[in-house]
């Protein structure tokens, strides 16, 4: 943990010799200290052409330019890469919509840990189809936006959404055990940016509980999934997983409460990884730069 | 999950034959349905006599009598098997009492899992050496008695802490990351009633800074423990313990942001067993009957 | 771990008020020193009706009498609860026939335990379709079948197994790693005693290549699966399941090498809760007394 | 996994400037295609100097010379960079000499996988004071020498297993639950080529007996770790870690063989780990780059 302000440089090109010499060239001579690097060669056994994916946190004040500059440096570097690049900011917050339904785990969570900055983030707004929890999140200071999802209006609910999470501009969207399932032009709108936790450890017990099918199935270990939420309901790239055991002792109840751990757990790990630009997407899978 | 409301009679007394049978013949001939029962016989073999373990669950209206006098009708048999024993009603909510410093994340688990109910208890109040949760643990109309724990004044404080537990009538009191250490005469006051969450994976890392320990030694996983609080600082009885993986790329920073995770995890698990008569403390051990 | 030689009662019945007292009481009455207990009550919420599942150990010399006259005097009062029931002696080794492909982790980790007699258990002959391990196999003294499935003679071949088992009267059939698939008539003519490990975390990635599919569909963790094997493919009760943490940077090749770790184990475990009688199965589930 | 052969680069070094970029530079200079690559700043936080840490793989027929010459025009680099480094070959086998007492279960696990070429090992002799695997171990061709350790002769004990290592050009010694105490001068005369598998979770357990130790303790997980061994006893640099859940109806026996199972995965991936340079010990600690 870094007391000094950095910038996270991310992304991926096509494998070829050098990549590394001439990314990692280009900041060292401009004196930018290196603070964490991670790299991942991903040679293509999988139906694709080899790849190459890397992360780099720099010190900023080791650098004699600030972000525009790099980024305008930097650019014919990427160019002669064919490299899908950003770069961050630590100085600049995120802002992070969380979406709720009427299970308060996920949301308790959160909080907690933004308000012991370990989540160290903007909350611009909470969005609810229910009210249950306007003046627990209003009580710390957060907007908090009831919009009903009626079976006949559904979109009209959908766009309010947009256009809330528009106005607020948010750059990450998380569904906290929000039950209602994003409509396709939604999710392909804010790609990328639609987190979801899925109860159950994918690509296992996809779509409505999970725990009674995995109750059915009699498995001995349950668990949950962190994703990047699609078109495809449960199919996006999965962020982070875990899992915790069970028995047959266990009631579909008891499942339910032993997942809320994991739940909390994988999606607070997921959203970090995602929040510090660790994560990359490829064809569906992900890069994860612990 | 039973929805009906029920009895549990746990104990232990020297183990030798029919011991199952006189007790469930008991329960059966008043008509007693048993909805979980457990067992264990320790063959003694840890030094101590041969010793057998018993909880089990009878639903209450399947019974012709009360609890009181079951307890009348029961207490012959149960000494002329030397058992030490009790019986509770689910009906009657245990009173906890929280003992919290400045971090959160242990109370915002703790409360969110009462707000839901899954902890089906009574917080008769929160008792803190600071009075940073003040405001949040009032706004969930719980009462926070703010008791500083200041070094030439120790024993005033946890007298006042006593007065406070007895007054609520509490049964159970959690240190939820509390940062004092009680003084023997405390623990020894409220046997069995203590619970502690110590973050490490006990016997490693006793006392002070427990993640600070762990950087210094290089272990691959960190862990948390739940356990009785006796006179002897981390050395009770250990309710329930997990760990989570660590690598060379976690500072002391990222350790403990893990660590949190599994303390809430753990105490959560440790504080729903002891809630339920699922622990049985013997010679420094438990038995705990999932 | 018990020095003495002991009998384990198992079985299932529909749950009613008195059973404990009725089975303990039926010992206690003959002096039986019950080592181990274990019971569970299934409140049909899985659709079924409630049903009970018990297993327990006698010291068999705390007895006045034998197996046979157990099973006499037993049956009676198993009949009147309409118990599915078996009892087994610890003196009396099992016979396991070990079936083999060409990957040899489960077969050398099995014949350590053997060895060791961490599986106290007789192999009467290992079967395989390749003759790779015969000389491995023979060294240990135990008798090796090279029984080849050729696409066109699958039935001969079968059939050839079936005879190998039933003419060294084995009384559990383990596929470890047997890369056939069985047709449902062998798989139904010994219900309850064919084992399998099946490389994946089932539900997910029945069938063939199960790390392929896991790598493509980018998991976190992967897993092994110890089942029941029925007529349908990868469908049978669970006895018991693992995983293990992956990430971006393993190839198929190692998920593979991780992935054997977690077969043996799960393989080892499976087994041995089989063999001590302590897994009932019911409606495609398992109850494991572990 | 690389059909090609590589050369494994790896070391560390006072951290500065452009590390990476120089030592990158230099590899794309010569064309060598990076096919995996790991880096570590350890900020010295625990007291130590900032130091970099690095470990890359780069395929061996992309460079215009082999290994001598690459070491030769490596050198004037790493020495201004003060780098403690190697470079490897992996189509040079690695010498692995294992040491066992009387239990197999280590011997099989490791035998098992250099059968399967999953350990890409020389495996030059076993050493053992016993002579209990004599005729399993020369079964699978490999060498077998019997040195009895005797409480009065045991530095000639000792000097015959240094002259045995020795004469066979052995490079990494394994102690597969090997139960004697090597001296201090032996574990310094091979300064990171000893490796030893405790049976506990280390720092807990030290010493003698851990499984009982974690008995009386009643803990609710037991570990085993992977260690280089130093001379002082299990505080050696450690490798890998891992644990598995026990409960109170395990006795020591149960948890021995739970325990047998933790100890065969961790020290077959701590092996595997140091054989391919991924460890890189640092101040009593280690850098493993899975």
């Amino acid at each position: 943990m870094y007391s000094k302000r950095f910038y996270t440089l991310s992304g991926s090109c096509p494998d070829q010799v050098g990549i590394i010499a001439r990314v990692a060239g280009f900041i060292a001579e401009h004196e930018g200290w290196i603070l964490e690097s991670s790299y991942h060669a991903d040679d293509g056994s999988g139906d694709d052409d080899a790849r190459y994916f890397m992360r780099m946190e720099v010190k900023a004040d080791s650098l004699p330019f600030h972000l525009a500059e790099f980024r305008e440096r930097f650019r014919p570097l990427a160019e002669d890469l064919s490299m899908n690049w950003k770069i961050s900011d630590s100085a600049v917050k995120r802002r992070v919509v969380i979406m709720v339904s009427k299970q308060e785990h996920c949301l308790y969570d959160l909080l907690s840990r933004w308000q012991s900055r370990e989540l160290d983030i903007e909350i611009p707004c909470v969005i609810s189809n229910h009210d249950a929890f306007k003046a627990f999140v209003e009580w710390h200071g957060i907007p908090f936006h009831h919009v009903p999802v009626k079976p006949d209006h559904k979109q009209a609910a959908y766009d309010e959404i947009a256009r809330l999470y528009d106005e607020v501009k948010g750059d990450t969207m998380v569904l906290a055990r929000y039950m209602q399932i994003l409509p396709p032009e939604l999710c392909e709108r804010y790609p990328g940016q639609v987190i979801n936790i899925h109860h159950s450890f994918l690509p296992s017990f996809v779509g409505a509980r999970p725990y009674h099918q995995a109750y059915q199935r009699g498995v001995k270990l349950i668990g949950a999934t962190c994703h990047y939420v699609t078109r495809d309901l449960d199919q996006g790239p999965i962020i982070e997983q875990d899992v915790i055991r069970i028995d047959h002792s266990d009631s579909v109840e008891d499942m339910v409460r032993y997942g809320k751990d994991i739940e909390k757990a994988v999606l607070a790990r997921g959203l970090r990884y995602h929040l510090e630009d660790r994560v990359l997407v490829h064809a569906n899978k992900t890069v994860v730069f612990r």
